[in-house]
C-alpha cells in the first residue's frame, strides 16, 4: 500500500494553515494566511493555499477544522469569532476543491489528534482545551470522537463557572471563556487598571491597553503584575477543569492553543484549583492536566487524520 | 424464551428500595426501607429486602444503583450523603446474595432507564439530572452509557456555576448542586430569612427553620415567597442545563429526583435561564428540558436493566 497522505485545513479566528499530513501525523509542506473576515475571502484563501502546495495535493482527501459550530451535515452554524452564519462550508469547499470534504470543529480535530497521535495517543479518552483568543473544546471518550446530537458538542469554552461575571463573546456572561481566555487575561489587566491596581513597577503601568498577548509576554519577562493576571486565568482555567473532569472522568486533560506557551504561569495554578475541586479527590486519582504534543498543527493533523480515517476501507 | 426479569436495588441517601424489575421495565413487587447510616446495616437491609420478596427474586440476576462515586469494579470510592469511603459494595452483595451483582452510580442507572423505557427511549443520546437532597448525574451518549474513565462521569451536581458561592457538602463552594437542589432551596430561605427578606404574609415566616422540602410545599401552596426560591434554584439549574448542552450536545434533558415534584415552578424559570445561555441559541434548536417518565423509579428499573442486559448472550 502506498504512503496515505491527507490535506489537513484549519481555519481559525486569526490565521488559516493549509499543509499535507501523513497517516502517522506529520506535517508536510503548509502555507500560512490571516483569516479574512468576508466567508467569500475564507474560501478563496483555502482554495489558493491547495493550489500553492501544487501536484502533491492533488486528489488526497480533505479534512478541515473550523472554529465554530459544525452541524453533521458540514454547515457552520455559528461561529463567535468568524463571519460564518449558518454557512455551508462543506458544499462550497466541495464544489471548489472538486472533492469530498470532511468538515469538523477545530477543537475536535485537535483533540483527536492528541488521541491518535499526540500526548494522549495510548489512551482511550481526552478531555482538550484550546485556549486561545477563545476557548475551544474537544472530547473523546473510550476511543470516539464526541460530536453530540447536532455536531456542537465539547464547546467548554461556554460552559459557566462564574455566572453574572464577565461578558462572553456568546453574548453570556461568566463562560469559561469570559475568565481564562487570551482575551479574558487582557480583559483582567484593563480591569485592574480601572481599579488603580497596577504598581507603578510592572512594566504593564507603561501601557494604557494592554492585550492578552502583551500581558503574557511581561509574565514570562518576569514583571509580577502580569503574572498574577496569568495565575488568575489559570486559576479560572482550573475551576472550568473541575467541573469539566467531574462531568466527564477523562483519562488525560490536554491544554492547547496560543496560551499554552505561559507554560507553568497558567498551568500550575489551573492545577491545584482543579486539584481543589475534583469530586472525591481524597479518595481517587484525578487524571493528569498535561500541554499539547501537537502544538499549533493539533488541528491541521487532526482534520487531516479524520479524512484520512473517512476514506479507509474500515473507516 | 421465558420472560426475562432482574432484581432492581435502589440504594440512596434517605432510602433503599429493591424490586423486581422486567424486560420491558415494568416494577413488580417493591420493599423501601429507610437507608441506615452504617454501611454494614445497608447491606443487611438489602439482604433482608431480598429475601421478603421470596421465591419470585431467587435466582434473578442483580443491579444495584448506589448514591456515590462506583468505580468499575464495583467499589464505591466516595459518597457524599453515605458512609461509604472505598467500599467493596459489589464484592459485598456478591457474597451475600451469591450471585453476580452489577453495581452502578445511582443515576447513571436512571439515564439508562429513561433511554431504554422512558422519555427518552426513542433518543441516542440523554442527560439526566436527578435532583433531589442533593444533584446527581447520567449520561448517554450514541445508545452508550458514558461512565467514565474511572467510572466517575457524569457528577453533574459538581461542576462550578457560582465560584467562590455557597458551600457543597462535596467541599467546594458554588457547585450546581449547592446552588440548585433540595438542600439548596432550603438554604436560600435560611439566607432570605438572615438578610430579612422573608415577608410576614409568607408561610415561611411562622417557622424558624425550613427544609428544601418546606419550602416546596410552600411554594406549591401558593406562597409567593417560596415559590420565588423555587424560581431561583430554577435559575441555576438551567445555568447549570446550559454548560452541560453546551459540553455536551444531547439531544433531551430530564430533570428526576424528588424535587421535580415542584414541576413549572422549577422547570420554567429552569427552561428560561438554559434557553439564554445555550451557545448559538439564535442559529440552532436547542434540546428539550423535560421532567422524567419513570419518575422514583427510574434508578431501580435502570439497575435491573444494566442487569439483565449484562446477562443476556448479546451483552
Amino acid at each position: 500500500m502506498a504512503e496515505k497522505a491527507a490535506l489537513g485545513i484549519d481555519i481559525g479566528g486569526t490565521k488559516i494553515a493549509v499543509g499535507i499530513v501523513t497517516a502517522d501525523g506529520k506535517v508536510g509542506n503548509r502555507v500560512r494566511t490571516a483569516t479574512p473576515e468576508d466567508p467569500e475571502e475564507v474560501l478563496r484563501v483555502v482554495v489558493e493555499s491547495v493550489d500553492q502546495l501544487g501536484e502533491e495535493a492533488d486528489g488526497l482527501p480533505v479534512g478541515v477544522g473550523a472554529a465554530g459550530l459544525v452541524a453533521g451535515d458540514g454547515r457552520v452554524a455559528f461561529a463567535p469569532n468568524l463571519a460564518w452564519r449558518d454557512h455551508p462550508l462543506r458544499a462550497e469547499l466541495e464544489t471548489r476543491l472538486e472533492r469530498p470534504v470532511h468538515v469538523e470543529n477545530d477543537a475536535n480535530a485537535s483533540a483527536w489528534a492528541e488521541h491518535r497521535v499526540g500526548v494522549a495517543n495510548d489512551l482511550s479518552s481526552v478531555l482538550l482545551l484550546a485556549v486561545g483568543t477563545g476557548i475551544g473544546g474537544g472530547l473523546v471518550i473510550d476511543g470516539r470522537l464526541i460530536r453530540g446530537a447536532n455536531g456542537y458538542a465539547a464547546e467548554f469554552g461556554h460552559i459557566v463557572v462564574n455566572e453574572g461575571g464577565r461578558e462572553c463573546p456568546c453574548g453570556n456572561r461568566g463562560c469559561l471563556e469570559a475568565m481564562a481566555s487570551g482575551d479574558a487575561l487582557g480583559a483582567t489587566v484593563t480591569e485592574w487598571r480601572r481599579e488603580g491596581r497596577i504598581p507603578e513597577d510592572s512594566i504593564l503601568s507603561l501601557f494604557p491597553e494592554t492585550t492578552g498577548v502583551h500581558v503574557g509576554r511581561a509574565a514570562q519577562a518576569g514583571d509580577e503584575t502580569a503574572a498574577a493576571a496569568v495565575a488568575e486565568c489559570g486559576r479560572w482555567l482550573g475551576v472550568g477543569i473541575a467541573s469539566l473532569v467531574n462531568a466527564l472522568d477523562p483519562e488525560i486533560v490536554v491544554i492547547g492553543g496560543g496560551v499554552a506557551s505561559l507554560g507553568g504561569h497558567l498551568l500550575l495554578p489551573a492545577r491545584q484549583a482543579f486539584a481543589e475541586r475534583a469530586i472525591g479527590a481524597a479518595y481517587r486519582e484525578v487524571p493528569q492536566v498535561v500541554f499539547t504534543a501537537l502544538e499549533k498543527h493539533s488541528t491541521l493533523v487532526g482534520a487531516g487524520l479524520l479524512a484520512l480515517e473517512a476514506t479507509l476501507p474500515t473507516g
